[in-house]
């Protein structure tokens, strides 16, 4: 029942062309513009696409952020709300191109490139921050998309699903799976900064250089295993982690790919402007870089991937947005974080290590220590997804409040 | 067959209520007394249950020790141990005469009550500690409560039930929810410690001031809603997690109501006391403030939950003690902690804030994940009761041994 | 079926015994030769034993050893390798020996004689780096211990298991139950290192000295109400979890006893020569003493228990691959640590405390808790081996590159 009435309230393109005689005129209109499109490879889809989708009408924004930093180009704290505004429709965006172009390969492919390209968005605001050598920006924003993921996405699922479900359950095998793979992957990502936290006097730079680099090398490795694993020999363990596709339809495969290399492009652009302005802005609003990262750019880059697992969660299927949530946070840990630090050695000005601030250290053990415990028995209710919040909103405060980092 | 046992062993006046012509003499006499006093609002009841609980008469200690302090002021080893032994059946008959108003309310309101007056006995302590200045004491007993009711009272109920039955198993979805509140809980109130203790360069005072105000605030908020889940939107999950009454017959309201009062001005007074001897009777006794508020405080205003929790898992009722020990650790976190911060900036010297010295830190960060981890199981054998009861012991032992902190 | 299938697979010679006309000839053979030992109490099982386990015939290179350091004492490399090469098989025939003495005492006897003789092989080292006053290598090797056996025994398992079999599953009550025990027994054994290292300018040596005291007894104490608790009262608990005879024949009472006699010796002989021979060792491969304890002599002395361990995962068996590697690691905690801080008062130049560098208290703090964590799901993947394996290779890998502690 609630599958039939999810797709009756929002009833998509592929369920009415299933059905014509009971279109109205509007759909015969909209099911002739996409079958057009369909054979013609035309923007239709894409327009359309925006026309229906609200958060979509913020690319508007786009344009209006390049204009203003041609012409203002002083004004950093304009520079930094547009650019946060125009990376969320592109995130969006770019995430609907990834699934269409995934759903036209083959599962295993498609699976791949899902895996690869979720944390796309992430991936090239941090890049563009390591160019410049950003580099408090980069680490913060990978300790604060995984604390985002797992403290404010999951708490703020069990909390809108909590609404609406009294009491909701889900697979408690595969969640815990998926937080065990969870945790494990965020301790290697963490231990250099253990180490160094622990023992300071005896850790070098040299030393947290060189443990970084095989670290990575390590974490690139494990990733690779963690795909064979996840898309060939287990994937029916992580068949209901995969995003939900019943609600849009593909684009075909053309567009999609024009999409994707024009939106890349797009987010490269719009975060170099936005790494320029953060700094000059932070002050403005007397935030740290810190706060920025590992608050504002985790939540802006993670907002595509939020709004499917809120989605998700109000359905009632919280396998959904509980392997979203652990899901994207892992691959940081495992792909986004190894991946910038070899990266580093070709663009960055010096090699980037993996040793964060003691404060982002505690902050991402303590986030995926709850996780894990958190979707340990399988049931959640409201309340759940309050405490998880209050934990994000006390980190929150925590940065904002705190005196720059030394 | 259990509950059947549990009342004949020791049958209340309720169940004789039941059935006059089988009840004795003196079950007569008793019960006559007591309608008597239902009518009249009388102290019978009140006195009948001091006369049947021995823990009681140790109320004769309460005169004893204000004539002692009255002639002997600087007697301060002496004034410590009774007012320690005085405060233990105050607490006791808090605790009944709350369930007592508890019980004549409707079921939201008295649910309500027994939420806030459950950990009075501990919050008139601190207030007292707060008001006296004592800062490290008032910090200790919050930190003390928790490990506690963590480690002490589950892991004397886990052994106590398990030297009487084989195994026991409990709800365990039940306790894992609970344990994931007070997972998420004493997260929340330790944060600015983790930060501070991780970050101490950057951290100034003002900085951990202004971070355990708005904590505080937040927590606050945070109890409110967990009111509404335990109470309103979810009370079946906590259903087994309130206190048994069927033992104990309520009192009349306006006693009830005379008795929580009296109780209250006398556990005030005799934590005056109890505050301004400490200091010297630790000296004395060769023990540090820190190790007095950690332990003995905390053992002392748990008292009559503790009686609670063991007689339950004596009963094989482990889902009631479970209930109770997580329970009250959740409260101290998420409501006694905060409204002391809140009442500092009225009744204290200077404000209180919420950074703990980095051992109590630890400890109640270690206790909090022992307690969700051994709750995970939903199995018990007294020797997981052994070994809770030895990391509280070390606990106490490293408290005892240290120098005091710096 | 399975375990039919097991033992037709490796039919032992027991199995034999019950149906000799099937027996081929060689079977025939082998069966008079036990008959016949077992008779006599000859060392022909010892002897047919070696031939069949090509593990043992590195005890060739026991003799070779003594010889090379008669010949050549300074050739410290050389010795280091032939002395960790001798120590393999010599734990190796010592655990046969331990088990063929207990199949043949009582019961609750041969479970205390295996429980106390398990780790007996890194007891006999750590105490002869004691009495060589080598306390990093002493800290060392328990804290290496703890780590090896919960990550690398436990991950090489699952990974070893995950490769045969799609997905295992094992018993999630006695693996969460023995996980608790693992976590609590860890924690006791970390206190002291908490807390100094939470409050290092309050911790004075007088202070760490007299809390690790206070901690081995404790300790003791509750590993003699855990024998009871494993042998007595809750024996079916970790009825699975004990070692798996059936593929192995056990040896006549008296050759058992001589040869763990023997092996004792002779493992004390080697030692000598490791701890002699380490110090100038590491220097020349580049590695420091905290690594050597850490990795190589922990490595070392849990071979044979790893060969069970991978054993029992190839048969699906993951139970007793858990139950091994978890008790095991219980063991070091609750046994070898405080003997070796009570015995430190015989035979060491000066005390042994339980303070640790702060590196191995967070890298045994985080084993334990990854294990607690995977072990929860009562499933397993090849994958998540991996994961811990790569948590253990990160941790040797930075006490590689790590410079030595200061």
């Amino acid at each position: 029942m609630a599958s039939i009435h999810a797709q009756g309230s929002q009833p998509g393109p592929a369920a009415r062309a299933k059905c014509p005689p009971h279109s109205d005129r509007a759909g015969v209109l909209k099911q002739f513009a996409q079958s057009a499109s369909l054979r013609g490879g035309s923007l239709s889809p894409l327009l359309t696409q925006i026309r229906d989708t609200p958060l979509l009408w913020l690319l508007s924004l786009v344009p209006v952020l390049f204009v203003a930093k041609a012409f203002k180009p002083e004004a950093h704290a304009v520079l930094f709300l547009l650019s946060v505004a125009a990376i969320v429709p592109l995130a969006a965006l770019m995430s609907h191109a990834t699934e269409s172009v995934a759903s036209k390969t083959s599962d295993a492919v498609g699976g791949l490139l899902n895996a690869t390209l979720g944390n796309l968005t992430e991936l090239i605001i941090a890049l563009t921050a390591l160019r410049a050598g950003e580099y408090v920006l980069v680490k913060a924003s990978i300790a604060g998309a995984i604390v985002a993921n797992t403290l404010f996405m999951l708490g703020a699922s069990l909390l809108l699903g909590g609404l609406k479900h009294h009491v909701q359950e889900y697979n408690r095998s595969t969640a815990r799976f998926q937080a065990g793979l969870l945790f494990v992957a965020t301790i290697a990502l963490l231990v250099p900064s253990l180490e160094s936290g622990a023992n300071a006097a005896a850790a070098g730079s040299q030393f947290t250089q060189v443990l970084s680099l095989g670290l990575a090398i390590l974490l690139v490795i494990s990733y690779v295993l963690g795909m064979l694993f996840s898309l060939k020999t287990h994937r029916e363990v992580f068949a209901s982690a995969t995003r939900d596709h019943e609600d849009q339809t593909p684009w075909p495969i053309a567009l999609a790919l024009v999409t994707l290399a024009g939106v890349t492009v797009l987010i490269a652009m719009v975060s170099e402007i936005f790494v320029e302005s953060v700094q000059h802005a932070a002050e403005t609003f007397g935030m740290t870089a810190a706060f920025v990262g590992f608050i504002v750019v985790a939540l802006v880059g993670a907002a595509a991937e939020m709004a499917s697992a809120f989605a998700a969660a109000r359905k009632n299927r919280l396998d959904l947005s509980v392997g979203i949530a652990l899901g994207s946070a892992s691959q940081i840990a495992l792909f986004v974080a190894p991946v910038l630090v070899l990266l580093s050695y070709c663009i960055g000005p010096t090699p980037l290590n993996l040793q964060f601030w003691p404060a982002a250290t505690v902050m991402m053990l303590i986030a995926s220590l709850t996780a894990t415990l958190v979707t340990n028995g399988g049931r959640s209710a409201w309340f759940l997804g309050v405490l998880l919040l209050d934990v994000y909103l006390i980190f929150a405060m925590t940065l904002y409040l705190m005196p720059p980092p030394v």
